[in-house]
């Protein structure tokens, strides 16, 4: 009998690393294969370990599983990591968005773990993955609402703008692009879904907000 | 030692309807589990047949697969089929957009196996079906292109729109609207992306086409 998978706690500096070490193994794989084509087995071999230390960190595919939808899930939607901060203007989210469709043709169109990728495989089958999903869904449209909800307290959105909503366009318009993009091998969706987004955004745009501009 | 999958081909009227009855179980399953998690045992259960009458339509899981996706790939983007004849305005995308959010709503968020979902599942290691999947989305933003196409005709939008990039960021709302709607349960994200991709089309509408009003 397996009980619940074990928390990892306690680790030395030593164990974290090689549970980041399986873990990246893991992503890697995944992203190369799927969920369904990657076997603990594979992550083991190509993590260079015994069993029993995988066992030690991950007792079941479906824990090694959680702790890569947690990871990804930290993630930040997209590249530019140290501009999340700044998604609050116009030429910041255009910037961000310009940095996620130059960071798929790096990397060749896919082949990524991504929290989307990860819910195209898991959300029909896997009740308890979709909602570990969906939560990391809603960090990321609660991260890009924080800097639309900037943008609307300057007076620089119309106050009849549903931040949520616009919030969940740019996230869905990342994830959709990403999808076709890994799909259809090329950034034409990505981009094109992001100027929507955008355009949408800036639909809502006040051309003068009651504040002095800033110069 | 297995040849290529056979073609379908000079199947009896009651053949075809085996074959039917095959896939649709196929793809019932599939919405409920996922592709990894349907085995052809699954479904030759599901469907009540032999193992011999399986394997004289589909003799692999991979051939199985490749005509799910043909099947799938062939059904129109979204319900209300009849109207795609017809998306050639606003008003009708607008109608089309609803349609297929009131779907989702009707049959629960989810447990649908569509291209989108397919595409999540196998394009990161299965190559051929990547290929497949992706010309059937092509195939799908040619639908789209063609109702865009009659509106640029008629002056309804400016000639620097550019259709093709509009006919993907329809088909990427879609695609991306629906994966977050499996996943957080709800259609908010679909409805967001849907009108995000409406409002972006409509940014490009010419307020005075150099026709008549049809009144």
């Amino acid at each position: 009998m397996v009980t619940a998978p074990p928390e990892p706690r306690k680790l030395t500096r030593k164990g974290q690393a090689t549970r980041d070490r399986i873990l990246q193994t893991a992503v890697d794989l995944i992203a190369a294969r799927g969920v369904a084509g990657t076997s603990t087995e594979d992550v083991r071999k190509a993590a260079g370990i015994s069993g029993s230390q995988l066992y030690h960190y991950f007792d079941s595919k479906q824990a090694l599983i959680r702790a890569v939808i947690a990871r990804q899930a930290d993630a930040v939607p997209i590249p530019g990591r140290p501009m999340m901060g700044a998604l609050d203007s116009l030429e910041a989210l255009r910037a961000w968005a310009d940095a996620g469709i130059e960071r798929q043709e790096t990397i060749g169109f896919g082949g990524e773990c991504t929290l989307g990728t990860l819910a195209g495989e898991l959300s029909a089958g896997d009740e308890a993955s979709r909602e570990q999903i969906g939560q990391g869904f809603l960090r990321w449209q609660e991260l890009l609402h924080t800097g639309l909800q900037a943008m609307q307290d300057r007076g620089e959105l119309s106050p009849d703008a549903d931040l949520d909503e616009l919030a969940l366009a740019l996230l869905t318009a990342l994830q959709g692009g990403t999808l076709l993009t890994q799909t259809l091998r090329n950034t034409k969706a990505l981009r094109a879904a992001m100027n929507a987004a955008l355009s949408y955004i800036a639909s809502y745009s006040t051309p003068n907000p009651d504040r002095p501009p800033t110069t």
